[in-house]
Order: C-alpha cells, then sequence, then structure tokens
C-alpha cells in the first residue's frame, strides 16, 4: 500500500474562516475524521503546524492547540525533535453494515410477518410525497382548523408559566385528563374518573403500556382476524402468543376462541367498527366477551379508534360503559378525530391499575409533551374539538356517499360493497375469484391511487380478495376520478391475468 | 331494601336544553348512569314516555327514542301493557379499585426500588407546582427563547403540506435526522449518516427501544451505580438482569464488572459526564470499555445526556467516535438542550441495526410529532439551537460558579464541593457523618428549594451522603437566598439529630 504524503490531502481540508463553527473545532473534526476513515494511515508525518497554518490561512496557535487536543485522545502522537505521527486506529471497518454478532434476540423485523414489510416498504415510500385518496385510517387533513389549532398551541406558549416547559406529571395533564373524560361521557357513555386516564403518545403506545404493563412473554391473547396489524406485531415484538380470532356478523367470535385457543390472558377487539371490516358488534356479544373476562380474569382491550364517526344509527355504549367488573382497558386516539401527527391518545383503566400504568409510562417513554397537552385540553374546553368532529362526521358521510355513488357507476363490476354505517374506510370485495388483492393493490398504487388489500389484515384467516378504501381522506372533487383511475387499474390487472 | 320510585329521581336529571349535546344524548347517557350506578335498581318501572317529557320539558319523541335505545342496550325493558323496567345489571362493584385478578405479571411500581417509589411520590406533588431552584436536569427553562421557538412552530403549521399532519416515517423525518448529524459531528465528533439515526421521544424511550430490540428477559446487563434511576428500573421492568458497576476516577470500573459479573450483553455509561457523579472517563476507559465490546460483541450504550455542557477542557470524543466495530449505540436528548416538554431525543445506532430499530419503534409508539419535528429542523437550521447551547454554557457556567461561591461562603461547614467542569449539576458531599441523605432532602424540601439526595441514584454501592445540586434552572438572584435557605435546613436538622 503507498502512503499518501499529507500535503495533497491536507490542501482540500477547506476550513471555512467565516463559518459560525469555531475554526479549532473545523480542523479538530475534520483531521479525526480523516484519521477514522483512514484517509490518513498510521505512521503518516503530519506537516508541521507552520506550514499547515499557512496552507490554511489560520494561525499557528490554532493548529498547535488542534495537534495537542488530537495527541490527547490518541489520535497522533509527537516525537521529540521529529514531528508529529498518525497512530494507528482500525477504522476500516466503521460503519461498515455491522451485524450483530450474538443475534439471539429475534430481530423487530422477523417479528412481523413478510407482508408486511413488503407493504411497510411500498407504504414508506409514499408515506411522505402526499396523502393520496383512499389511504384508510388518515382523517381530512385538508379540513383541519389550522388557524384554531395554531391559536391554541401560541396561547400555551404565550401564557404558560416555565413549569409547562418540564416534564409534568407521567400519566398526563389534569386539565386535559378531564376533558377526556367528558368527552368519552359524552360521546361513549363512558363514566370515568380523571385518575383512571393515562396519556400516551396515540393509541400504539398505549398497547404497548399494557402489554408490558399486564403481560408476559408466552401469555397467550386473541386477536381478531382479520384485524389491526400493528397491534400484533408489537405483541409478537414482545413474545406474546397471539391467537387469531374469526369475525362473524355480530363481531368477535368468543365461541371460536374458547374452542379452538388456550385461555386468553388478554383480548384485542374492536367492538365499535370491527378494523377492517367494519361489524358492529351485537350486544349480546359485548356481555358474552364481559361475562367471559369477569370469570377467567382476563382483560378485554377495547379498541375505539373511530368511534366518533357514525353515520346512521346512535352507537352503542363502549364495552367499557357496561363493564361492571373492571376487565376492560379502553383506548382511545386523537389521530382519527385530529389528525395523527398531534401523537396523542389515551389509555381508561380500571382505578386499580393506574398508578401501575403510570409508573410504566415513565420508564418506558417518560411521558407526552405537556405544551401539547395543554393545547390540546384548551382547544377541547373552548369547543374546538367537538365542533370538529361534528364537522368531519358530515363531511365523511358525504365523502363515503360519494365513494359509493361513484364505485357503483364505475366500478360495480368489479366489486361488491359492504355497507357502511360508520368509520373512515369501507370495504369493497374483488367480485373476480382467484386473485391477490396484493397485487391488485400493487397495480393501483402505480396509478397514484391509494388503498390496502384486505390480506394483510389477516394472520391465519382466509377471506374473499377486497381493498380496504379510505374516504375520509379524500378531497370530494377528486373522489370520482380516483374512482375511475382505481377501476381502470383493477380492470387492466384483471385482464392480464386472464390473457396470460 | 327499599326501591325508590322513580319520581324523585328524575326530577333531578336536569336537562339542560340551551347546552351543545343533544337531548336525546343528554337524557340517554344520564338514565344509563343512574341504571349503572345502581341508583335505579332492577324492576323499577320508569315513567311514562308522556310524563317524563313534561316533567323535564322536552319532546315525547325524545324520550320514546331514548328508552327505545336503552331497550335495544339492554338496560331496559318494554313488557306489553304494563310499561318499561329496569334490566338487572350488577353494578355495585363497578370502578371500585379494582384488583387484578391473575397477577401473575410483576406489577411496575414492585420493579421499582422502595426509594425510588417515595422520592417519586415527593416530586410527583412539587412537580408542576413550581420548576424550584437546584432541581437536577432541568435546563434553563427562564432563558428559553420562546418567541423564536413559537416562530419555528407557526411557520410549520402555516406553510407545511397537508402530509405533515400525518404519520410520517418511523425512524423520523429526513431535515431532523440531518442536522443532528451535523450536530454531533460538530460537538462529538460523532461522524454518521443520517440513516443511523432513529428519532424518539426523548433519551428513555430510545433506552426502553434498545432493550426491546436488542435483550431478553434475564439478559445481563452493567450498569454505573450510582446511575440513571430510571433507566435501570425501566431495564427491571423488562424483566432485564441489572448488574451494579462501581465508578472509579477514570469512570465506569470495567475491570470490576469483568471480575464479579456474568458478561453483559450491554453495559450501559455516561463517559462523557458522569451521572450523577460528574467524572470524564479517560480516553484509556474509553479505548477499554470498546475493547471489551469488540471482543465479546456485547453493546455499548452511551448516554450522552448533557454533553453540549462543558467549561474548562474542550470534551473528549463521544464514545461512539472512537468506535471501529459498530458496538456503540448513542442516545441524545434536547431535554437538556432545549427543553424536557419538547419530548424530542434520537439514538444514533450502527448501520446494519437501523431497520430493525425503525421498525420496533413504529411497534411501540409509532413514531413523534412530525410537525415539532419539523419545527425543531426549521430552528436547527436557522442557527438558534447552536446559538441557544452557546449563551446556555455561558449562563450555565455563571450559575455554577455562582452555586460554587455561595455553598462556600455559606455552608462550608456542612459540605465538601466535587470540582464540576461539566453538565448542569454538582456533588455536595455532606460532611457530617452516619446521616441519612434521603432525610437531609426531604428537610430542604420542606423549605421549598429542591435537590436530589445522593443515595437514591445507587443500586448496591453504598456512598457517603451527599446532595446533588442542579444549578441549570437556578435564577441568578435566587441562588445565595435559596443557597442560604438550604444550609439552614440542613443545619437545623444537624442539630436536630445530635439531640435526639
Amino acid at each position: 500500500m503507498v502512503k499518501k504524503t499529507g500535503g495533497a490531502l491536507f490542501s482540500t481540508l477547506n476550513i471555512n474562516v467565516s463559518s459560525d463553527t469555531p475554526l479549532y473545532r473545523q480542523l479538530e473534526t475534520k483531521l479525526r475524521r480523516l484519521i477514522l476513515d483512514g484517509e490518513l494511515v498510521a505512521k503518516t508525518r503530519m506537516p508541521a503546524t507552520r506550514q499547515l497554518a499557512a496552507d490554511l490561512g489560520i494561525s499557528r496557535l490554532t493548529v498547535k492547540n488542534v495537534y495537542e487536543q488530537l495527541i490527547a485522545e490518541g489520535f497522533l502522537c509527537a516525537k521529540q525533535g521529529s514531528g508529529t505521527y498518525v497512530e494507528p486506529v482500525q477504522s476500516s471497518e466503521l460503519h461498515s453494515g455491522v451485524v450483530a454478532r450474538k443475534q439471539r434476540k429475534v430481530s423487530p423485523i422477523a417479528a412481523l410477518s413478510p407482508r408486511t414489510v413488503s407493504i411497510g416498504a411500498s407504504k414508506a415510500t409514499t408515506r411522505l410525497d402526499r396523502v393520496r385518496a383512499f389511504r384508510p385510517g388518515i382523517p381530512a387533513l385538508d379540513l383541519f382548523p389550522r388557524r384554531a389549532w395554531l391559536d391554541a398551541c401560541s396561547r400555551v406558549l404565550r401564557t404558560s408559566s416555565d413549569d409547562f416547559l418540564g416534564y409534568g406529571p407521567s400519566s398526563g395533564l389534569e386539565d386535559l385528563k378531564q376533558a377526556i373524560a367528558e368527552h368519552v361521557l359524552d360521546h361513549r357513555g363512558i363514566k370515568c374518573s380523571s385518575k383512571q386516564i393515562i396519556i400516551t403518545s396515540g393509541a400504539q403506545q398505549a398497547f404497548s403500556l399494557i402489554a408490558i404493563t399486564l403481560l408476559e412473554a408466552e401469555d397467550v391473547v386473541w386477536m381478531e382476524d382479520p384485524g389491526h396489524i400493528a397491534i400484533r406485531d408489537s405483541m409478537r415484538l414482545l413474545g406474546i402468543n397471539v391467537r387469531s380470532v374469526p369475525i362473524d356478523d355480530e363481531g368477535f367470535s368468543i365461541d371460536d376462541a374458547i374452542r379452538h385457543h388456550p385461555p386468553g390472558s388478554a383480548l384485542f377487539t374492536t367492538p365499535s367498527h370491527q378494523h377492517p371490516l367494519g361489524v358492529v358488534m351485537s350486544l349480546q356479544r359485548r356481555l358474552s366477551l364481559l361475562d367471559y373476562a369477569s370469570q377467567t380474569g382476563s382483560w378485554i382491550v377495547e379498541d375505539d379508534y373511530d368511534s366518533e364517526f357514525h353515520y346512521t344509527d346512535r352507537a352503542l355504549p363502549a364495552l367499557q360503559a357496561l363493564d361492571n367488573d373492571g376487565r376492560v382497558l379502553y383506548v382511545g386516539s386523537f389521530s382519527k378525530s385530529l389528525f395523527p401527527a398531534l401523537r396523542l391518545g389515551y389509555l381508561i383503566c380500571p382505578l386499580g391499575l393506574a398508578q401501575s400504568f403510570a409508573a410504566a409510562q415513565t420508564l418506558l417513554s417518560q411521558n407526552v409533551s405537556l405544551l401539547q397537552q395543554k393545547a390540546l385540553a384548551n382547544f377541547m374546553l373552548d369547543g374546538n374539538f367537538n365542533a370538529h368532529i361534528r364537522k368531519m362526521r358530515v363531511a365523511y358521510r358525504r365523502r363515503r356517499d360519494k365513494l359509493i355513488l361513484t364505485l357503483e357507476q364505475h366500478a360495480s363490476d368489479l366489486f361488491e360493497q359492504e355497507p357502511c354505517h360508520a368509520g373512515m374506510h369501507l370495504v369493497a370485495w374483488i367480485k373476480a375469484s382467484g386473485v391477490s388483492d396484493s397485487e391488485v393493490a400493487e397495480c393501483v398504487w402505480a396509478t397514484g391511487v391509494d388503498c390496502l388489500p384486505l390480506s394483510i389484515f389477516c394472520d391465519t384467516q382466509r377471506l374473499r380478495p377486497g381493498l380496504i378504501l379510505g374516504f375520509a381522506c379524500a378531497v370530494d372533487e377528486k373522489i370520482e376520478p380516483y374512482v375511475i383511475r382505481l377501476a381502470e387499474a383493477v380492470r387492466h390487472f384483471l385482464t392480464d391475468q386472464a390473457v396470460s
């Protein structure tokens, strides 16, 4: 190996005298980088301080200080009467795609189903491009009252005491918890004290919190299938044994679970609006679930992700509101009712568990921004939150109607629609048999329209192919052209498949 | 048991006709509540719809609809020709301090040391009162440039596309990751690509993420003792086996760990400024740690919690910057450099682990607010972040000097001070022997001055009694009067103890 002489290398050092960063720091960082990168190899003689200072147009003292610092750090060494030399550093492996040597832990990636990973990859590439029509789970970001939200945020920053810049209580801000207690009483018939509420950074964090606080690795939990992908994957990441429970026309099929699985330490369900099929759980089924939980001491995790939005009948009360025995852990989120980037959600737990959850929350992620919590509390107390939900209920009903109508007009040969009385998405069953809905979805994505294939929500169940179409985030006037585009893509795919 | 007649009860229903909440919902919620509360007991005959409507001054149709809804929900039942009756609901146990029946899981509270719980309780009561002088770990909230931060936030809300209200990428916003890569290169000599960075909601979340991604229950980890309480407790919550490693004058005593403990899957350390003793790890010790990790394949978790603040020598480069073998997981936070309520921190990991961490982050808590991330990226790119750190370095040095001086003037009989060259707190060793620093701290708190006893940072080590005093959050002109008050409290305590 031919050793470079220092000269050529040092002339490229590019020290910026007008930069905000002090000269010594610029030089020090760059030299260290050259050594760690192996561009300045061991035993290379460094230029004399006077020479380097002249080359770079900086003072000799600066260079001298930097050499001394790097000598102290062991990057250089000074040999009496002979100059300064680079010390050996094995740097060739630096940042070279490191592999964990003791790979005893299952990687989170491995805990995900391959389909989730592939879908995740596809979604990731488009995630920040645009929120595109028919992406499920995204509210109407175009209709969000940014002005009112900004006012709430800026009021907090302008008027709150310094304490609101600090950590705050681990279970959340009392004002916000009280506003949430009011909200769930009004909307879901839930009676709870603010002491039962833990503020989280969204529903997903509430689910991990529940698992880490109440479950152990190897515990069996029962989950709806099809169901929420990220909850299932997060339980598996924590070593929990997930068992699939099918959905019938009354919802979570508890008889099936009892028949086929070991007893569940917890069961996860979406009674208001099954995710993603949309079934509303019957009262009888609700009582059966509560009965099972009471008898066996298992927990019911009620995921009420989009319960604010229902379009025909009044909603049945939440499971939590029917629970006489403290078995229900109710999870709500502001990602659907306001916007995902807010990262605020909540867990309502039996009073006896509140202290444990608050402690676990502190240990896992400290807590949630006090400023954001205060801004949201103000937003709710001022009536802006309720007003927004009322407006969105009207807007989502309109968008749903438009989607149903245009699917009927332009794609009735392709899809059979499931009635949709609640939430932010519908199921369009693909009429053609023997097709892969994942492949269909790939073709739809390629045209700039979003959707999710039903099969990615499935764990062990095999259902007919279908697409999940979110209507909440679809701007009204785009619905028809995008349905036409989607129908064309699907038709094209089916024709291709018939030919090949 | 004497059954109440409905009449008296119903007259108190208090329906508000001018409320925003629809009448049917008010009535429905209140009746449901009465039934669940057991105030309307089973078999009670409900008033006729006409009667109740007249009593409440609302339409009969509204009452009729509510009855029908409650019948559908199973709260009431209609008997042909006889009226409407309350159905049995066991509600006496509702919300009555529920106990988990299958308490197989260790409660998070149990994972905490008793001292932490008691200190936690003391701290909790004062947490939102005021941030008081000498609370360790809190930056100068009084000097935070709220105006500039508000501008950054409001610019994002006013100008960003709707996509910034959505979920965003799980590992964090690219703009912010690039700004962080620049920052750590400049301040800590760390060379990393933005691909190695995972944005978290603070350092604590980064530590849980590391444990859940790379460690398993029963794994042994080595931790500094005294050391960071919440990290130790969070590892125990996750079932990890924490072993204590003492601190000598070069820092983390790796020889002691090798001699006394089984091999560690990970070791947690604070090389820049040992938490809480303040020792700066020597270069030799840094290289020994890296060497051990290279040879055994264990991970080094470098907690660089307040490295932005150093007052004399230039800081040694981070362990991460010396790591040639991809063993270091570097954790940084904006809680100290900006403010805790921001809830933003980051993990820098070897490139090969980035995808696993991003997946785990999605599963555990989705991610961090995109709006906040974008606001911080702007704040950093505009130079506000660097300017703030420079100002705080000056302010903290001034506050440190003032604290050292006034302790010398007013409390030299009580404390021996450890030199303090970095960070936001110092250690004041209590000269009196045989006293409990926790009891001393209790007396100090009672006077409205904050501090933490050194012993709460200890796991198995027993050190001399001491107080940890945070100077960063102490307003300049308050330092002297608060030191006087603190000294009086301690003197008083010692006198009382001598007498008893």
